[in-house]
């Protein structure tokens, strides 16, 4: 019925990255679909407990997240990742130990996450209590042919997430019943 | 104009804390309020880097909170905190150092919580991959006699925030213009 893929979202912080692969999962799920959702927080929280927010701590994480999803993608699941993973070498090294590997590049014009900045982080990097934060004091790297792309600015969740379901059934790793 | 004063949100993961507490200061600072915005991740990310999760670890985070959002009361800044500070001691703590002290409990029933599960972190926990999480694998001691509490599964954001705003108005905390 499906073929196990692992889509990969990235994008600037307050993108869009963890709500858009949320609702892509939940998405899938009712479809019939067994999914996992790896978002960089939780992985945070678990595997990478000990890393930081390095230039180098993010490729390991990065390198983790790329592992786990793989095997997941090997057990059968449709995997949802939300991770920040700015650098293109990191990407490239994911899609390389995952083979079917579905980049979406959460597109959003720095100043309108920044108004978002839903945690205020924006604010104290702005400020230089954060350092090293993705988008002021650390860069991140566009995707130059990232599969899909979406505009968080200019089309809302349900949009978004449809042209990644339909994506997915076009290249065969989703087989939708029609009703 | 004001009465420096410190808000603060407790509740379980996914009730709502971030995004109220974040609306709550976009207002705050449209009418004219210095204001400071402390979430518990951002917290993580800076002064918090070096704890986890234990009891222990969450005990000092929220003695940490407590004394920045002091010190921003301090120099005259109305401060939002989005702390989960799952203890009752914590909590009672921060108020003793913060003297000027709201608490907000955003109440929402575990299961609607558990829904949404924004970044798949519930899901982990009842797989047993993310330990000591709050509502599954750690307590979450309920306040009880917060100033407000804001019921998120049946009331929208708009509505939780203009309750806080009444209530900072009516203590004294604000001094709204009438137009």
């Amino acid at each position: 019925m499906s073929r196990p893929v692992v889509v990969w979202f990235t994008g600037l912080p307050c993108s869009g990255k963890t709500t858009l692969a949320a609702e892509t999962d939940r998405r899938l799920r009712e479809l019939g679909l067994a999914t996992s959702l790896l978002d960089g927080d939780l992985i945070r929280r678990t595997v990478s407990a000990d890393l930081g927010y390095s230039d180098a701590d993010r490729t390991e994480q990065a390198r983790r997240a790329a592992a786990l999803a793989a095997e997941e993608a090997r057990r059968g699941k449709t995997v949802l990742v939300a991770l920040l993973s700015p650098r293109r070498t990191s990407r490239a090294a994911a899609r390389e130990t995952i083979g079917d590997f579905v980049e979406v590049y959460v597109r959003c014009p720095l100043e309108v996450c920044e108004a978002r900045d839903v945690k205020g982080m924006y604010r104290q990097a702005r400020q230089g209590t954060l350092k090293d934060f993705t988008g002021v004091g650390a860069p991140y790297e566009a995707p130059e042919r990232p599969e899909i792309t979406l505009d968080t600015d200019q089309e809302d969740v349900p949009a978004c997430v449809g042209k990644v379901i339909a994506y997915l059934e076009k290249a065969g790793h989703l087989t939708l019943s029609k009703g």
